[in-house]
């Protein structure tokens, strides 16, 4: 675990280390931040690169978070929806993400054959041959963004109240990237505001959110900044797209040096959608015209691993400010 | 919503109900239970049957469940695990699921094409043509059981201590059976607790949890039986897994009627796995032996809908003692 230093708290600093060399005795001297959180227990190997079981300190340290983040809503006129880890496929193809993220969609498939093609299923699977002949698409696909469900529900609800909407979401999301970096989990979850309404409503919302994450990282007593940023677009044509939306400054991530020896984390991310939604989901304000939308999320794994790492291990021990911006009493 | 009577709460009473016409004026004078639950906002159409969002009422509620079944485990040496919604596809596999319950079964699937692929994919989605050619399987599957995956993990850890292992277990899972029954969702959450160690161990902490289940009805005013069960084993060879399954008396539930209008409703389960699980996955004992184990667990909506049926869809007026024992102060 690093130790912590008034420079690193207050500005930016992300550390020069080379690339490491993975030899046996490397691992015992020098462990990986990974191999540390899986010794500790705080994470519990699957098996699987990404997926891993969480303990309850790692649990605590993720709910203190998530209250922290919903606690902005408090006082204002909110909705909290909860949708589960999977969501439409056709709403997802609507959105275009086959065409922008095909590489990290998790669609799920379901055998739906009779007993004759299940003994074939079998058999395929006993010889580590193709064994997906009768295995289909199913009409839902894992959630890779924890807000997507919310546009085509409150399309639904007719045009928007005057002042616009405000929603609070929470979801476990799926991306496919199998890594052994801790910040690239396959399955993680995010805490999100979604506002609806009018580009300035949008903008202040985006505004503010970016003032209260320093904040907030301030309180959690984090290295952070914010920078310009951009969705990882597939292929070539991808290219354009980032260079659009980074030249419209449509996206701001936080970002937290630490977790990676080699890079900052985006930890958390505040977007302008301007009508991409709406248009498509035919979201309108009280007076008739396309809405522009936003969201600010969080990843909240990605906030936890940065809080264990500059605090360290043991939650009893962190700064006593810390401990009382995440939880009244636990841990006191 | 039905009123309760004193004779609902202290016996067991399933409505004869004769089978229901659905043309549009029946929707209207006798809306069924989902287009209750859809039309006062506490499940939130996705557009695909079995695909709901949750309100805030529906989520306190959810988590009131989840809490009081959690604290069973208070004072009792326990270990908080939490996996995420989707679990090792090889772990699955070991466990036989794909012989069993191939139906079920949510596989995640990803595009793993290049750009030229990635081209075609997006061409048949257009076209309405199979587009799942680069589309394959990945290492992992959604969770059908919140318990699948911590027994790899606990075999991991060698041998268990002399009193057994017990574990507290929470996740969504999935199940693909596409219905528009409010009982039968796609996507739905388990509070699990799992015990390892000796049959006698196992049997003496089933039987706990069955008198405790009992008592947590009376709790909160629900009517309820205990039954014997068995899982949905597929196909011809199923019957006879199901038959024997039932013979040793390894699955009991617990039963709540009311939610679906003509039969009961499974709302837990109490069972032992005998050496099922323990010699798959090498789980023994502290004395070498082959260790036995058991799960109790409960459906969180399926209880969530049961209040909703029993005691109306407002839970700032339900009977005092529901709301205390389901919360300390909220809707107080």
């Amino acid at each position: 675990m690093s130790t912590q230093t008034e420079e690193q708290v207050a500005g930016f600093n992300v550390a020069e280390v080379e690339v490491e060399s993975f030899d046996e005795d490397d691992e015992l001297d020098n462990p990986t931040y990974m191999q540390q959180l899986l010794a500790a227990g705080l994470l519990i190997s699957t098996g699987v690169d990404g997926l891993y079981g969480r303990s309850q300190v790692f649990e605590d340290v993720v709910e203190g978070i998530s209250d922290l983040i919903g606690a902005w809503g408090e006082g204002k006129q909110v909705e909290v929806l909860r949708f589960p880890p999977a969501m439409s496929r056709q709403v997802l193809e609507e959105s275009g993400y086959w065409a922008n993220f095909p590489d990290q969609l998790g669609a799920v498939f379901s055998f739906c054959g009779n007993e004759r093609s299940h003994q074939r299923l079998l058999k395929c699977l006993d010889n580590k041959e193709d064994w997906t002949e009768d295995v289909k698409p199913t009409r839902i696909v894992m959630t890779p963004v924890a807000c997507y469900p919310v546009y085509g529900v409150m399309a639904a609800r007719g045009p928007l109240p005057p002042g616009g909407r405000l929603v609070d979401i929470f979801s476990y999301c799926c991306r496919y990237e199998p890594s052994n970096q801790p910040e690239r989990m396959l399955m993680f979850r995010q805490r999100e505001f979604v506002r609806m309404g009018t580009p300035a409503q949008i903008l202040a919302f985006r505004d503010e959110w970016i003032e209260h994450a320093k904040l907030m990282m301030r309180w959690l007593q984090l290295p952070s900044s914010i920078g310009v940023a951009n969705d990882p677009f597939f292929g070539r044509t991808g290219k354009l797209l980032i260079d659009s939306q980074r030249e419209q400054q449509l996206k701001f991530e936080l970002l937290i040096p630490g977790v990676n020896p080699d890079k900052v984390t985006a930890c958390g991310s505040f977007n302008y959608h301007r009508d991409k939604f709406s248009s498509l989901w035919k979201i309108q304000t009280d007076t008739g015209e396309t809405a522009h939308t936003g969201c600010c999320g969080f990843g909240l794994e990605r906030l936890a691993l940065s809080l264990f790492k500059h605090h360290g291990f043991d939650p009893k021990v962190w700064p006593r400010g810390v401990r009382e911006t995440l939880w009244s009493n636990k841990y006191a």
